[in-house]
Parts: C-alpha cells; structure tokens; sequence
C-alpha cells in the first residue's frame, strides 16, 4: 500500500433558466427579491455544478442518478440537501474534498457582496474550502442575453 | 530530487454540431438511430475533450497539433485512437493519468443508461478511471437548442 | 502537521466580445490586424480566466474583487498585470501555482501558428508551467458567430 494518497479530480456544469415567478436560491444563500432559476428542484445551479464535481471525481455518477430528475420526493427541494447526498456516497468509499472551485456566470444577481457568505455557507456544507467567483459573458450569449445563469465547479478529493 | 510525484492538471472542451447524416460516436460508443455529430473524425466531442485536456495537463500541445483536422488520414477516423495518440506522447515524457472526469452538455442522446459502458469503455482505453456525467442546459445556448452537443474534460497526470 | 503539501484547484472562465476598433491583446501576446476584444482593460481572457482560476484555488476572491471593473486605474491596463497581482496575493498566503492549463475557444486568430510563443511567455509570467489549447465550437454558439472569444483555465496549487 502507497503512503502517498489517492487523488482525483472533477468537472461539473449546470445551466438553469430564469424564472421570473421562482425565488432565487443560489450557491446555498436565498436572494430575495431577485428572479429565481427553472428547474425541479430550488434551481441552485451552483449547487448542482458542485454535486456533478464530486461524484465525477469519485466516479460515481451524476446529479440525475443521485436525485433523479422528475422524482416527486425532490419537488422544490433544497440542493444543499443534494451536496450531502453526494458528499454521503463519496464518505461510504472513504473520499473527502480536498476542496471546490466554482465560476458562475451570469448577469445577475450581483455576486460579490454576498461571496464570502456563500464561501461560509458552502465551505461548512462540504466540510473543506469551496471559492465561488462570478463573471459575466459580456453580453454574449446565453448568459449575456440573461436568460439563465451557468455554473461550473472543479473538485479535488483525496483517500 | 523529490520524493514526491509531479502532479498537474488539464482541461479540454470541444462542441460539433449535430449532422443527421452522420452516425453518432459518443464516449467511445455506437449510437444507432441517434443524429451523429459532425467533423472531420467521428466527431466523438468526449473523446477530443479528453484529448486535449491531457495533452494539456502535460504541455504537449491540443488536438489540431496531434492528429491535424483536414489530414486526409483521419478523415472518419475513430477519436478513441486519438485519444491512443495522446496517451503514447505522455508515456514518452514519463506522464500517466490520475483519472479524467468530463461533463456532456446536450439534449441528447440520453447518455444515463449507457454511462457504465461508456466509463468502462474509456477508462479501459485511458488505463485510469474516466467519468462522464451528461446535463442539459436547460433549453438554452447551442445544446439547448438542440444544435450540438459540448464536452468538457478535466484530466490529473502525475510522473 | 503532515509532511505532505496542500494541494487545491481552481477553475476559471472568461468571454469578451469582438470589438473591431480594438488592438487584439491574446494570451499575453500582441495580435497586430486582429479584431481586438472589449474591455474595460485590454480583454485578454486567456489572462483573466488564469487569474480566476489562481485566485479560486486559494480562496482569494475574483479579478472583480482583485481589479475591479471600472476602476480608472486599469483602464486599457495589461491583464498580465492582474496575473502578476494575484499571484503576490497567492505569494502571501504561501501558494506557488503547479500548472496551469487554459482552452480557449473561438474562430479566430489562429492561435497555433503562435501556442508555443504564448506558452512560454505566460509560464514564464505565472512560474510554472501554463498550457494554452485553442478550439473552435463548430460554428456553434457565440464564439461559433464569431462575437467573441471565451477562455476556462484550470490551475493546481500546492503550499
């Protein structure tokens, strides 16, 4: 047996649509008064994008095997809730984060006043460091036209 | 010299428009019955995000510089070889992969079902784990619309 | 304390839009008769998504938080510059960057003619190894229109 340990990397992305009639929630914080993001779940695409990043690098599947997508149990449901499923399963094959970096993209909402308490919220969730930087695509495409908000994370987990 | 091994990380990303007169290659996989994807090659967008991102976790250049993209020998070649290729370059500079972790973005095929062939089959032929989670994007952008299909690949080599 | 260094990754991403007024400032290299990219800086995105991707790793915050995006001072600025800023703030806190490894994608300039020139003034600039790929999105989406040029770097730091 090596004493040096195993290390592995991986990639997640989410993409979700605005919805003008849903609460935001986004990367684990609620924005009130912002419009909120589709999808079966809260929408979080930061969530998911991290969710999709470790079971990647631990090779264990992805956000649909994990919650199922049009599961009525997962209606609404909050996506920290899915980061612990996923950090559950990595746990049962001995994997933990070393630690997430996530780039959202997107025209709003304004990130950076409110980075360092999604940092907090989602570096307790995942019980190792998770940075989340936010960019715009300058207009262009999907992002830029502001129809939806992308997220992608990379995840380095060790056993 | 270090006891320690070099460790570095790569990414890649491709996107190939659908062409219904092709038959599709994905992840190393036969699809019967689903739009191919164009390109020169088989068009496999898995397969040349892999490509690059080892190549460049390993400073060997991208695809166009290993297998160029109008030589008329690949033209229809299988994108498992090169992903051979790039593996035979890292060899040769003492690099061997960690693991690969790719995301698809696309409407379709529906990759879930096929997911453990697929990883079997590309991690067989990488000789390190290979994931591969499938997204959509919500309807939105150039998978959204049903255009093509986008890989990206994030590889750990160490020597 | 473990004899073994921290090790973390970080991912950014970046899209600026053709502005045809502008002089083309790419990968740290000057692209003389290119359409050059908008920006409140000189739009190197290769540069700005190094700069993401090294700031995220270590939980350092954003090229937002590091330039700002209106501040007089680095208007028309060198984003090599910014490279060079986050890397003191890395510096600091102890991080040294393993590698770097940047795609970018867009349908113009034809960046392998100069990769290996690019590759070696940025690894020079970062201190490690900095990887450059470039693709296009098969004409495909808002770099496959040609409205602009996006980048996703992922970096590996250790300390």
């Amino acid at each position: 047996m090596s004493a040096l340990p195993e290390i592995r990397v991986g990639t997640g992305v989410d993409v979700h649509a605005f919805d003008a009639d849903a609460k935001l929630t986004l990367a684990g914080l609620s924005w009130p008064g912002e419009p909120g993001l589709s999808g079966h779940s809260d929408g979080d695409v930061v969530c998911h994008a991290i969710v999709d990043a470790l079971l990647s690098a631990a090779g264990l599947g992805d956000i649909g095997g994990l919650v199922g997508v049009d599961r009525a149990e997962t209606a609404g449901a909050a996506s920290t809730g899915f980061v612990r499923l996923a950090l559950d399963k990595l746990e049962a094959e001995g994997w933990r984060p070393s630690n997430v970096s996530v780039q959202m993209i997107g025209n709003r909402p304004k990130f950076s006043p409110r980075r360092h308490e999604a940092e907090r919220v989602l570096s307790e969730l995942v019980g190792a460091p998770v940075s989340v930087g936010a960019t715009t695509s300058d207009g262009l495409g999907l992002t830029g036209r502001g129809e939806g908000i992308a997220a992608i994370a990379t995840a380095l987990i060790t056993r």
